[in-house]
């Protein structure tokens, strides 16, 4: 077949050096190299090959599954990757698996929460993968809520050891990954009793399976919890219910590193301050913030390049007008394009808080901790429902295609949506973050400082009063003409909350009744942050031609939609009026404009191979539609021109002899 | 096992008579005692059983399908159902098959658009299956804009046949259900061309497959496109593509009751009115918004009765709080439970409309056509997309298990969301919608007076003066003063667009380049529809004890939860000030403690069984997590202890011998 490229008119226009935003997005040149190289490693090895995947039936995926962990294990020992290019290797593969727990959580959690000792007798074996492990915390009924949980670890002094158990139904561990048929330990989070003493939830390494023929262990009842949302997606992977019967393990296999158990079955804490677990919260939703980005932009690009193919109406010439060209898809398109970014950037920001906070805790300061917590509480809630969303928006922006299974889109979705319920429920963590806003106010009036992200709300006596000057358009291309209004409200939305709060005799109370508003000013706060980081990125030194100016025109985007969409905040809190919002739309409408002609290279700069994607829609040539007719006589339907199925049930049907026939 | 009523507390703390509000739900005491004795019939029926459709195979999966298709008409027959029983019993069913096309679509377009010859000719056949049909509109590169189909119907007078044919690859026909591997017969669009001129697109009944042994016939090329989102969902339809290699029909299989071609291949139009189509267009879009408030209905029964189960946090006497009591649930639930009555009602409202026309349209009276069917376009948008949107909340109301396909929640996410993109685009029609204010504004000055849903323009002067007198919460609560607000709004939004629109020399480009917020403008109006639909169901004699209060109670707090959605609108068209916004909320709160001890039997009204929620979560008994655990084991996964490929993949990695394994 000849070599088309449907979209080459598309990536003559652009006004800007593809190459170096790739680099800005990759976060360094070294980066994109790796990431470059490595998804091209992924992509050409057939081994890896991933559209048939929604064809096949549970048992098939999952043993699909596991032949590409063992692959992608095997290619990373024979080339001698280095940690990053590993990682990076798992993660364009392209496929939930048991591994992503082993390395993501069950490894982590042996470095955070073990002992030298611990970590010394655990790691080598994990390294080497010798032992397989998941993290069992979550229970049948016990999610957000972790001091809630109700398996135990029971000390018996006469044994040196814990007897863990599961006492009811609700406390069976339920839907750990990794867990139902592979691993082969996993770290157990348990209520720790000694003497009839609850010491609350601790952590264990539990063996479940023997490391001879996998079978379960005496007292182990483990299986798989059954198919979940979309076709391939996590149904590739073996989230777990396992329950204990009076289960022993050793003492030294309770994670020590904080409290530990004596030889007597004494309890005792260790001089490591319990803060240090907030530093491994930090760094995992600073992840959960970078991956939101990669989800957002890899629909962003499918829904880009589709749109820009896909034709409909307004003939001219006989030729109908790109969809992309209407302004109702770019308004609802290219927000999406600069939250792409928004969240690129925040999650680059977030790294380098998590580093901060780190050196911090070595030094024993803890005085940024709490808002770091909040802070990255927020944007982890923010950024996941936004993504979340924001793909089932791109899928609807493909029209009916976007439906198929070969668009991407479905499998995208519901492979993300989990992210908005794991790792902390996003409502729930938008009312960490409205606790924390509500504590800064009411120590305003004691001196205490805010630090961070909140510092903006040092100022609050003029943000409640702030009235944006803007008389133009243009006027709402200043940055801080934006960050000043976006400050304002969230300032003014958190003030209004707490006033209404003291109204309360009972403040838990208040707190309750008016949960709904105060997820609304955290929000306004989450925003600000994103926005605020977006500006400070572009006051940095960006290189290559028209890059700063593209992104600049991205973040204005991002921050003018946002206005919009939360009008009856900007409004209602007075910082500007009716009149000043109609000339932000004017403007948003203008730099809609401004990014049609590059859109195509704005997603290019992804630098996502076709494998990555895994959507025909998406193709970087833009060669649709002889694509979708080929990959749909795949379908296992079309094995066969008359279905399974004819003549015991359609041609009864047909013949009128439904009546005599045994279905 | 015992048996458990988890909500029993819950259903005796409800202060209104759910039997009555059962029938107020269903429509009359008539439709409710159908469909009740149909959805038993259908959910003690072990042959319709559908929870091991998830785990299915694609082929497995059809032939499954086509084997419930089959029983059902058996069914049908043996029992003798009228025409609205069997419907109630396809509907119940709840698996898309081949044969929804059949009665939705080929049936209805032959009964439309054929001559009384034709009808008397196909009826009878289609009637009895003897043939299968589907409706072959939409093409590869073509959704949308019908007007831009490409497939030809060359009129051939030297046979008097038409010759259909694929002239492009994007000309297949792609998409139609039942098409891929079923149906016997299509109506199939087609560009007519007699004499070397175009005349547009006409339907044709094209015979695809042999009656004898079901093989395509010659010069036809059919197929299933493959994978859709979800696991069961649609996929146990067949949507097809079809390619035509210059196929012959006889000349009397156009569809001739409103244009036809004579012997000598002259095209002439009937005496038939062409408006005609837009009646069956009102017909089938408001089947589609009672549809919508079915399937929002269905979600927020499973979210609300498993909020009611779920304990999280706030332990009180070592209970944890029911998640329903969370405001911030409530926030979110309860408008979703209003939103389903309100697509009740207005989807009821619609039925009439729909009578209306017709009658109408039989007495050549066209002046309310352009107005009802700008309405049903509308409707049929808004309570889609709302719908789709507020399945998707529900599920994630769920918590973790939301994304089990145990919960019901994802399939039915999977399955319901196609209806925002066929049938017209939900965007595509709100600009019709758009169009249509555009045009009533400008012709107020003319005299002609606005009709029907539209006729509050009328007063268009006096409503962009609005200003709300409301002081205290409570008079949020007066019907008047809620329509006011929304009229005043949508009237506003309206006529800005109008003004703006004005500034262009060109109008077309000034509707393109305003396209958004004429959006928004559509979708204020559509609004003050659902809302004022909903009031005047309340002034209708309303029998039962607290039916009223409570249908008063939803229709506030969905009028007061788009109010604070929306605030933006309210408060820059200056119908509203903030300080009236704060009382509406206030007020809005007040109304979920209303709604709390009654959300139980709200969703118990709707009257579905467990078989048709097809929910663990939303049992009607409650007992979630017992039946949880017991559907784990179910997966095929669990077949095994060890599994599919662990001696392959697993086991060599775990004991280091991957080097040398061929995978």
């Amino acid at each position: 077949m000849e070599v088309v490229d449907q979209l080459a008119d598309e990536r003559i226009k652009a006004q800007f050096d593809v190459e170096e935003m790739k680099i800005v997005w990759a976060g360094s040149r070294h980066a994109l190299e790796v990431s470059d190289r490595i998804s091209r490693l992924v992509a050409s090895d057939p081994a890896f090959r991933k559209d048939n995947r929604t064809m096949l039936g549970r048992k098939e995926l999952f043993k699909n599954t596991l032949r590409k962990a063992a692959h992608a294990w095997k290619r990373i020992i024979e080339l001698r990757l280095s940690e990053e290019e590993a990682s990076r290797l798992r993660f364009y593969v392209d496929e939930p698996a048991f591994t992503d727990l082993h390395w993501g959580m069950f490894v982590p959690a042996i470095k955070g929460q073990g002992t030298e000792e611990q970590q010394q007798k655990w790691l080598p074996l994990a390294y080497k993968m010798q032992i397989i492990g998941c993290y069992a915390q979550t229970e049948l009924g016990h999610g957000s809520n972790v001091q809630g949980l109700e398996t135990t670890a029971t000390f018996d002094p006469q044994t040196d050891e814990f007897i863990i158990h599961s006492p009811t139904l609700t406390s069976s561990k339920w839907w750990p990954g990794g867990l139902g048929k592979i691993s082969t330990h996993a770290v157990v989070y348990a209520r720790l009793i000694t003497d009839r003493q609850d010491h609350g939830v601790h952590g264990f390494i539990v063996q479940l399976r023997s490391l001879d023929d996998h079978l379960p262990l005496p007292g182990i009842t483990v299986g798989d919890i059954g198919m979940k949302f979309g076709n391939g997606a996590y149904n590739t992977m073996d989230n777990g219910v396992l329950r204990f019967d009076h289960v022993r393990v050793p003492r030294n296999q309770m994670l020590m590193r904080v409290s530990q158990v004596t030889r007597e079955g004494k309890y005792m804490q260790s001089n490591v301050p319990r803060q240090l677990v907030y530093g491994t919260m930090v760094f995992v939703r600073q992840t959960i913030v970078a991956d939101a980005s990669c989800a957002l932009s890899r629909a962003v690009c499918i829904a880009t390049r589709y749109s820009a193919v896909r034709r409909q109406f307004g003939s001219q010439n006989g030729v109908e007008t790109q969809v992309i060209d209407y302004k109702t898809q770019q308004a609802r398109l290219f927000p999406l394009l600069a939250s792409a970014y928004a969240f690129r950037f925040v999650g680059e920001w977030l790294k380098w808080l998590y580093t901060d906070v780190t050196q911090r805790l070595q030094a024993n300061d803890f005085s940024t901790l709490p808002e770091a917590h909040a802070c990255t509480a927020g944007l982890k809630s923010l950024t996941t429902s936004a993504t979340a969303d924001g793909i089932e928006e791109c899928r609807k922006l493909c029209g009916g295609h976007g439906y198929l299974c070969s668009s991407g889109l479905p499998e995208l979705f519901a492979v993300y949506v989990p992210a908005c319920t794991y790792e902390g429920d996003n409502v729930v963590l938008l009312l960490q973050v409205a606790r924390h806003l509500m504590k800064t106010v009411s120590q305003l009036g004691s001196g205490k400082k805010p630090v961070g992200t909140t510092s903006y709300m040092g100022r609050v006596e003029q943000l409640v009063q702030y009235r944006s000057n803007v008389q133009k358009a243009e006027h709402w291309l200043q940055p801080n003409v934006i960050l000043e209004a976006f400050e304002a409200r969230a300032a003014s939305m958190s003030v209004a909350c707490a006033e209404n709060l003291s109204k309360f005799s009972n403040p838990e109370e208040g707190f309750q009744e008016l949960s709904a508003d105060l997820v609304e000013a955290a929000v306004a706060h989450c925003q600000l942050i994103v926005v605020s980081k977006f500006i400070e990125k572009l006051q940095q030194d960006i290189p290559g031609k028209g890059v700063r100016q593209q992104l600049a025109i991205l973040c204005n985007v991002y921050a003018l939609f946002l206005l919009h969409k939360h009008l009856g905040d900007f409004i209602s809190t007075g910082c500007i009026t009716p009149k000043q919002a109609a000339l932000a739309n004017d403007q948003l409408r203008s730099l809609y404009s401004q990014v049609r002609p590059n859109a195509i290279l704005l997603v290019d700069a992804f630098n996502y191979t076709d494998h990555f994607l895994g959507s025909v829609l998406g193709r970087y040539d833009g060669n649709v539609y002889p694509k979708l007719y080929e990959e749909a006589w795949k379908d296992p339907l079309n094995d066969s021109v008359v279905p399974d199925g004819y003549h015991e049930y359609v041609l009864p049907m047909l013949k009128q002899q439904l009546r005599s026939a045994r279905l």
